[in-house]
């Protein structure tokens, strides 16, 4: 009977990781951990799973087919979801136990999940790592999530002038579309006027002044031939908005000094302003200057949920990638003030304010740039089993090296001794112990080299020269092994 | 306008886990993974959501709505689910990329979902870590499983005794069912009368003989009062089976010699002690004797894909909870060979084995036991904010601490002094560095040392003499407060 044979895929969007980017994600989340801890944000985990109406309709991609998230009927026929982001479960955390101690500082890491066009650097799966802190007015918290955004990058080794934290505040916006006639942003839907508005102004490091003046009026056609239809506003709406966009991102005091130009005569637009004025003071207090933090108006970031201040991890530098074409990261993570987001389940307001890194896309930059310790896989040693009458001894041999902490492969196929130094080359594993009948009578091992092989054959023009002289490769008696290994690994 | 209010709620059979549980659970992952890599397994990550026909229908749960698992419709009207073990995508990612080196030698960590009755100990999402060979016949693979198990285990401080892998061999199930005149289990099905014989025998643990020998002929009524619908096999046919599971669990040959004595007739009953034989001398030459791990004839495993070695990892000490109801652990974990699990893709038999730690319900166990270190928080200091004038104060001396290492929350709430303490009392942040404006002129901050508090409050009898002492709070000079800080904490 021949039966039917799935076809081994993945759901466009998902994807497999193996281990080098493993070992690297690994180093730096080990890293963000660490910094999260030391600003004390204590860990916690939320279900993958929660019902929609927890998760809310925050995400600007709420257009697509069933708003952004992957959602399905449970058994009960209730809409159950997929997580779009750690946020929305936070709120719900912080509704659900009334004896939750506020200010209530947790960190997080997992994946989200997005019903987005899938792309190559694109996901549907990706990871976040977030700190919040729930129960807190002070704009010292705000100034607090710039620092632990500096200090993370750094952490993980991105040097000061490689990253800029931009930070702007939605009071400020509120305040420009009240000035202009717009109106103001309502944070309980994310299907506003206000919000469309906010979404063009969100496209100006792409599209420029000329094509947010095009979005906000009759409609812009881009580059691939797509026409974004306009919001239809009026000169006298559009002004403050374009002079507002102009302002720029010097000195953060003089920035402040010239919104308040702008917006002097909104009430929220002032507050905005002020609380601005409130994080820069503390950040200088602590030394964080220009060169880290600057204020940025024309930042907005996409969720619907942000009350006041906002901010934005960006990388500063250009790296070109594999095929040499130059690449620029722009934003890896960001957050803000969401003060109304526990209020949604409680009716009461809890202030709150955080920020999240985007993990993988920082994974990314950081292997293009090699800032990470690049390891194909975590294991230092192959035992060849070679030959069958002593599988004994090579498994003593693995154990002896294993409890010596040398992560250690005894070879299990059943390929021959050549196809086993292609195997461990080709898993890049650095070294292989030998040995053969010869070697177990003479009370010796064969080490064989793979990494300083690679490195000789460079060197090395002609192969056979390289495979008769053997180098790297060495014998070592058998109660040195350990010893030797340790010595060749740096160990 | 009223809005409506979403009940902040968790979808049954899932939930949040808190600082404390998640800090000890990660300092078991880490323990997990230091000896899976120390065998040479590299870390892999797969997506959470899979084609439901990659998953295949292994669950012994496949009875329950929907097959067990949660699946849903995605945009193109496929099929898409939550995976429920991380097996199946390991095989799909061994028949999808044709470049992976056999064996492919890896660990997985991360959450699985079943769509099972949900309970206090039993939650439909939970962690498993897993390690797998992939690619070997050797039964050198499926002792070294047995081994990675035990060393695992002892590494996060399970003493030998208080543990066990049982081990039995799904060739000799089979030579019992063809012995008896069952037949042969089909491993592309769980559903067929062969793998009801062995649900029933997998009871055994609990029923005992004589429920089992009910299961196999004319059916069970449990304490409840529940009718399980007996298998209707002939006194012929149960009688191997009753013999097989009175040979118990005592040398490692013995049991493969009595168990010889039922099936020898059975060519792939034979096999099957062949391969115990082997993993036997195996597991003698490396040094793991019968109190580590036993041959268990009764050991069964629930998934439907296992062809060789099975093995199944137990606690064997009881302990008792909150309740002190004595509870018993049982199954924290298990694995075995499933030989045609990526032949399901690809029509050519890949050998594999490996085996699978159930994360929480050890975390569960190790937590009854106090096998782990207990910390609520990881956060070591809570630097009060007393004087609205000193808050620049208060965030440089949070940022001195954070420079030396220690995890600091600056108060970011609107509490006043007495509210602080106690805040940290409930979150257990060990110390509080206080100052006003007497400490700040002299120079001098104060300690309180919220643990020593505690300790000094259990002994001391009256409430008033304890808060007139102050026990537990000292002034340190402001330039003493890191060395201060790292000497009461013993850093």
């Amino acid at each position: 009977m021949k039966r039917y044979k799935p076809k081994p895929r993945l759901y466009r969007g998902f994807r497999d990781i193996f281990a080098s980017d493993l070992l690297m994600r690994q180093q730096m989340l080990d890293s963000i951990r660490e910094v999260y801890e030391l600003y004390g944000f204590a860990p916690l985990e939320t279900p993958a799973v929660e019902f929609v109406e927890t998760l809310g309709k925050f995400l600007p991609e709420s257009q697509t087919p069933d708003g952004g998230i992957f959602s399905f009927q449970n058994e009960d026929d209730e809409w159950i979801a997929l997580r779009y982001d750690l946020t929305a479960s936070l709120s719900r955390v912080c509704a659900q136990y009334k004896d939750i101690q506020r200010p209530f500082r947790r960190c997080q890491v997992g994946p989200v999940y997005r019903l987005e066009k899938p792309g190559p650097d694109h996901f549907r799966e990706f990871y976040q790592f977030d700190f919040d802190t729930v129960g807190t007015k002070s704009m010292m918290a705000d100034a607090e999530g710039c620092c632990v955004l500096c200090d993370a990058l750094e952490k993980i080794g991105i040097e000061r002038g490689n990253y800029l934290i931009k930070v702007n505040n939605r009071k400020i916006l509120n305040g420009v579309l009240e000035t202009s006639g717009v109106g103001l942003i309502d944070t309980s839907t994310d299907d506003s006027r206000a919000m469309n508005v906010l979404r063009s102004i969100d496209k100006y490091d792409r599209i420029g002044l000329k094509g947010v003046k095009e979005l906000l009026t009759t409609g812009r056609e881009d580059a691939s031939g797509d026409v974004m239809k306009g919001l239809g506003l009026s000169e006298n709406e559009i002004s403050p908005i374009l002079e507002y966009l102009q302002v720029g991102t010097g000195d953060r005091v003089e920035v402040c000094d010239q919104l308040e130009s702008i917006v002097g005569n909104s009430e929220i637009g002032m507050k905005g302003i002020e609380e601005l004025r409130e994080i820069d003071k503390n950040l200088r207090c602590l030394g964080y200057e220009e060169g880290q933090i600057v204020f940025d108006p024309t930042v907005v970031r996409g969720l619907g949920y942000y009350t006041g201040p906002v901010f934005e991890a960006v990388l500063t530098f250009e790296v070109k990638d594999e095929k040499g074409r130059v690449k620029s990261f722009g934003s890896i993570g960001g957050g803000g003030r969401y003060d109304d987001l526990v209020k949604r389940f409680t009716g009461q307001e809890v202030p709150a304010t955080g920020a999240s890194i985007g993990v993988d896309r920082l994974l990314e930059a950081l292997k293009l740039v090699g800032k990470l310790e690049e390891r194909s896989t975590s294991t230092s040693v192959l035992v060849a089993a070679m030959d069958k009458n002593h599988l004994f001894d090579y498994q003593l041999i693995a154990k002896e090296l294993r409890s010596a902490g040398i992560n250690t492969e005894l070879y299990l196929g059943n390929k021959g001794i050549g196809g086993q130094f292609k195997y461990a080359d080709k898993c890049k594993i650095p070294l292989v112990v030998v040995a053969g009948e010869d070697e177990f009578s003479a009370g010796e091992l064969q080490i064989k080299d793979l990494e300083a092989g690679r490195e000789l054959a460079k060197e090395v023009l002609d192969r056979e020269t390289w495979r008769k002289d053997r180098p790297a490769q060495f014998a070592v008696k058998r109660e040195d092994l350990v010893a030797k290994i340790k010595e060749t690994l740096n160990l």
